[in-house]
């Protein structure tokens, strides 16, 4: 099994991707070749000694910008680590491709240089997501800002493939993300997906409200990429800021300062809980080979995962059987 | 100052509106007109022991139930309390209705009850929420599910009159829920709204992204009702798991019990800041009269809350300039 790594994707590229894709050989027993400039990966890796073994390079020198308009990684953005991830995914170079770089160059990159697989309408980027008692996977979370009411269909076809095969959930149950449980709520799009996905022969569970998103009431969520990246991200948004919030709160003054150390345990745990590292990252899924998403602002413990998620993608025969749902149901 | 208050509507009625209301009346000098079953509102006075000085009632013997159909107000719903708020609001019996009932029915018995504010285009719901830096209105939270960018850009100035009038924030900062902070992002309806907006007079501090809604970014988020309602439900569900989680780390033994006890200032510091509560409810704007839902399950606080922001909102000529402005720009 061998990962393609893009060595100068996110934030904290590329000593983190270095340091996560060293562990993944060394934990999880894969090959990884990485994408970007030779000197300056084994320049890092020297510098904070990071081991080398079973990892290739494939040279590309430049890194695109996630500033940059997406589209240019077909053309002017040729020469970057993440077009070449791509170039090298398609000739059977790995078995996977791994990047926290550009989430629209990715769309595009898989869309037009991976491909479709046949019959699928949109690829859609389905997060899994840290639920009260269990793995959640949204879909989609920005790939398609605006969708018809079969694109939900299938996102939902898809996570449920996914959630089957790689986190063997046996008959995934999938919701409709919508602005009320009854199924007169919604706009067109939700009363019209509402219907395909009853019809589907999916374990369909009904309209799912973003409060209930993680609270263990579905294993898929589907949604048009606009909301589902609404939820998402306010999530985030409202962990980070309670988290900022407790640790104000819990320096306070000396007093809470001593209680923050008993409870230090407790915390951890919970941390642990919510960890949004600990799946990996955003799959995408309708394309011919598997590609992971991992965050912008993975650290080398996230795109290790994102390897190990990358390995289970790929073993576990998920693409075939999109294609092959896809093929009779869609 | 009277202020219209629905009896039995939310989860907690009538015990927790009654004694909301009553305590309103001890603390900002407003008078009450409860609307409700007349016998049942003083059974639960006399048994709760709640002071019914300057309350009087309106009779309804009926409570409209929140999974019904919300266009029943209009008709079959007539003799419900909530039907009998809005009756009294546009026969001047009062200065403003709060209620914490039935959202949609809400939206229709202002629509066609109490109507709408000449050249407003749809009313919509504005929630004040606790941001890291002051409250934060998103509007719309779901009235909406389906928008034009006009709608979107008279959310806009409806939200920014609000939090300027009644929370005294000078020229508020306008922000678009969108999914990128890049003026290229988004589906049709925000790409149309943002230059509505850019156009606009108002002071548009452009897109924003749900990770940063409450995070001081901007003071009025303009959203169409799906995915405003996907934020605020989804923002209200993440705090609900953590406040769950740091419950069950805090109680996880002896040690962190006794942590518990150490940090409680600091957590409930914490609490306060994050209270929906405070201020109030969501009014409902760009209807001729002012308005207030209240959430379903606000307790006493929240009901007295709710009612001190009915008397702020009338008192400070939100309606008029909303007309005003609406008549010259939209």
């Amino acid at each position: 099994m061998k990962i393609i790594v893009d060595a100068f994707g996110g934030d904290n590229a590329p000593v983190a991707v270095l340091q996560g894709a060293s562990a993944a050989v060394r934990e999880y027993g894969v090959d990884i070749l990485l994408c970007g400039n030779r000197q300056k990966i084994l320049d890092t890796a020297r510098e904070h000694g990071i081991a080398m073994d079973n990892m290739d390079i494939a040279h590309a020198p430049e890194v695109f910008d996630i500033h940059e308009d997406p589209t240019k990684i077909l053309k002017a953005g040729a020469d970057t680590s993440l077009a070449e991830g791509f170039r090298r995914l398609v000739m059977d170079d790995g078995d996977a491709f791994v990047s926290a770089g550009s989430t629209g160059a990715m769309l595009v990159g898989a869309t037009f240089i991976v491909k479709r697989i046949k019959g699928v309408k949109r690829p859609a980027l389905g997060a899994v997501l840290p639920g009260e008692t269990g793995p959640v996977m949204l879909i989609d979370t920005g790939a398609n800002v605006e969708c018809r009411p079969e694109m939900l269909a299938q996102f939902a076809a898809m996570g449920g493939i996914y959630m089957n095969k790689v986190l063997k959930i046996g008959s995934p149950r999938v919701g409709l993300l919508n602005v009320g449980a009854e199924d007169t709520k919604g706009d067109q799009l939700r009363l019209d997906a509402y219907k395909l996905l009853s019809e589907s022969g999916l374990n369909f569970v009904g309209n799912v409200e973003a409060r209930d998103a993680l609270a263990g009431v579905c294993d898929v969520l589907a949604a048009d990429g606009f909301s589902g990246n609404v939820l998402l991200k306010s999530t985030e948004g409202a962990v980070g800021m309670i988290m900022k919030n407790i640790k104000s709160a819990l320096t306070k003054s000396m007093l809470t300062k001593a209680g923050a150390l008993l409870i230090k345990s407790g915390l951890k745990e919970m941390k642990a809980k919510m960890d949004y590292t600990e799946y990996g990252g955003a799959p995408l899924l309708g394309v011919c080979k598997p590609v992971i998403k991992a965050h912008g602002s993975s650290n080398a413990k996230a795109i290790k995962n994102a390897i190990r998620q990358a390995a289970d993608f790929t073993n576990t025969g998920v693409i075939k059987q999109i294609g092959d749902i896809i093929k009779n149901n869609y």
